[in-house]
């Protein structure tokens, strides 16, 4: 059986300004039946445009699903376009028009719904309870083909009710196993010079990395849920603590569970950050209840005035040091009386670099009752990639310190 | 001449989990160059997948371009497919080899950057100033094809310095007029409402309208250089000063412009937005020269204790007042010594909301040496689009206040 899909997405809007966010979305759902999309094509509201999508589809893969172009206006072209590829008739459909006629409560159907009850003929229906186009689902050419109509909020909750049960009578599924692991503090480059060899010993698996600001992606999936158990307690010891989380779950978000859990609180000090650390704990909903505030000291008057960081030590050190890291996070925990203060002082560039403190150049604090650590890491990339970069370091190593006990050392 | 082009986006992430946002940006780039993008399509990192996408848009396109696969990772296999597809050997360029030692201060490639000098045969080579894959570009089979790095900070920036010179010799331009217009503080709706009747007037003309949060832009383009002044002159007396930008332009970056220029420098006090204006201010290289820092207060902790405002007022009109805005500014512009001082302070949600201060009711102040503006906003959506509505409406009030004149009355 062949167990790969293609998605075809049709609407002008899709190429000319609108975000298309479908493959994400179906790719999840279909995996659910063992069912791997393979890809999607987006195509405007062209018949020509259409008719091609379909004929590429239906020649490389086995489920072929689209979103869109279902609705009753003239650029709602797909019916038309499956019904001439497929070579299947469309047809009136008495259900759909006795459906319509039954909920907006009508004697007749307007001219504008009329194009609605055409089904190509045989065509499995899925009932709209959020719109007028019906789903459609038949077989030809030894593929499975469904119309879904475009709007999300109609294609869910048809795909729960109805597409899903269409599906796995179709697909008999396969149990199959997956595992998305979120991963800081690492380039891609070292994580797949651990990971590969490790992959490579599991032949039926497949997997991806996904590289971010010093954040990384690793997702494998393998057909057999056995396997995959041993997959993940192999990455699980290799990566040891640099994974900070799984499928979904982020760094601010996972920092926010573990202060939340502990009943602690957290305030911040940024310097070539400039407010991006606290606006990422604050992306967080109830992020108020651990995280009291921070300041930006964005110039070293501020870091002394604002902030409370001695003359002495920017005189003698440099903003951009063991020194004021440590003073930054100290001073930020006492401003806010919080138990914990994470601080972030570097060099994001393109300008400020030198050869002794070059851009990319970054400290980070983390104070607490037991006392400051700091930490010291070289990023490479533009202005923003570095902002990035720190922030994103900076979650992780206040959320690893966090969990691993309160009892932090004096300094580093 | 062929000018339909075709996209096709590779990487296992975008069918897998994340969104792919390219259609709409390349379309727009494209039709500067009077070129029609027909359709996308995205495909795993699976080397049948992108072989078989090539081949399905050399059949019906005449332009096609790509992003991504050209890491160095295992995973990146455009090169190979297109190479292999198109019959062209793929070549190790000197250039490339030795623009990375010079860029890295390597005296040789390390591994993990050998498979980086991999071009196609005769192709024209574009550099790559944030990464290192360069883009490059072939004609064959009567087509023109283009492959470019993935990340959108490395494939933009070659564009504008030499993707688009390449375009501008293969694809002779017609002489078109064209403008982008960047809005704030209005909805889309409002802004298609003044300016679709206005388009309807001039019938050659076309027009897309792109939505972010409190910020819009407006592209038009014609076939007349005459008919696109005159349009621009009609827009520009519709939106007055609602626009505050042109092309490329950012929020952030005139705000920077406007302070420079007078010789001025901003501070920040923020609560809803926890650092997301700050950070955006920090976007601009050379944004240290302007501005001083900021605080994010987000407890009343914070706003009374680090940034100074009075208890009575917290007490009698709330952190999200008029009145708190007004001190947060003032409060600000003190600590931090500066000209001018922005705050904002809102509901960003989902939780904290009442009938009497909803989710999205934000407030912002203006303070400088004439006094202290105060402007109420209700925002609608979820957490993080509050606070990008917030933050940039923060930015396009104090723009728009230090453009019209330093001589703020006091209170609005």
């Amino acid at each position: 059986m062949n167990r790969t899909a293609f998605f075809i997405a049709t609407g002008s809007e899709l190429i000319n300004f609108k975000v298309n966010q479908y493959a994400p979305l179906f790719s999840e759902k279909l995996k659910d039946h063992g069912i791997h999309l393979k890809g999607e094509i987006t195509v405007g509201d062209d018949l020509a445009d259409i008719k091609k999508a379909l004929i590429f589809a239906l020649k490389n893969y086995g489920l072929i699903i689209s979103c869109g172009g279902l609705g009753p206006t003239f650029d709602d072209l797909t019916r038309r376009a499956f019904s001439e590829v497929l070579g299947i008739k469309l047809v009136r459909s008495k259900k759909i028009a006795s459906f319509l006629k039954r909920k907006y409560r009508l004697a007749a159907l307007p001219p504008n719904m009329t194009d609605q009850r055409l089904v190509m003929k045989g065509a499995e229906l899925f009932q709209n309870d959020n719109g007028t186009a019906f789903g459609q689902a038949v077989s030809a050419k030894g593929r499975t083909i469904i119309l879904l109509p475009g709007p999300r909020n109609e294609w869910e909750p048809m795909w729960g009710k109805s597409v899903k049960k269409f599906l796995a009578g179709k697909f008999r599924s396969k149990k199959t196993g997956s595992e998305r692991f979120k991963i800081a503090d690492m380039k891609e480059m070292e994580v797949q010079k651990i990971l590969n060899p490790l992959m490579e010993r599991h032949k039926n698996a497949g997997y991806t990395v996904l590289a971010g600001p010093n954040i990384c992606e690793f997702s494998f999936r393998t057909a057999e849920k056995k396997q995959a158990l041993k997959i993940k307690k192999e990455i699980q010891r290799a990566l040891r603590e640099k994974i900070y989380g799984y499928g979904t779950e982020t760094l601010e978000g996972n920092l926010g569970k573990a202060l939340r859990k502990r009943g602690k609180t957290l305030a911040a000090a940024e310097s070539c950050t400039g407010g991006l650390l606290s606006s990422l704990i604050t992306d967080v909903p109830g992020s108020s209840d651990y995280f009291k505030g921070g300041v930006n000291a964005y110039s070293n008057a501020a870091k002394m005035e604002v902030l409370g960081v001695k003359k002495a030590t920017l005189k003698k050190s440099g903003s951009v040091s063991v020194e004021c890291a440590s003073e930054m996070a100290e001073r930020a925990r006492t401003l806010f009386k919080t138990d914990y203060a994470v601080s972030v002082t570097g060099i994001a560039g393109p300008g400020g670099g030198t050869p002794q403190k070059p851009v990319g150049l970054v400290y980070f604090g983390l104070a607490s009752e037991g006392g400051t650590l700091v930490f010291k890491k070289n990023f490479r990339g533009g202005r923003k990639f570095i902002k990035n970069c720190s922030a994103n370091t900076a979650l992780f190593l206040a959320l690893k310190l966090i969990k691993c006990g309160e009892g932090v050392r004096r300094k580093a």
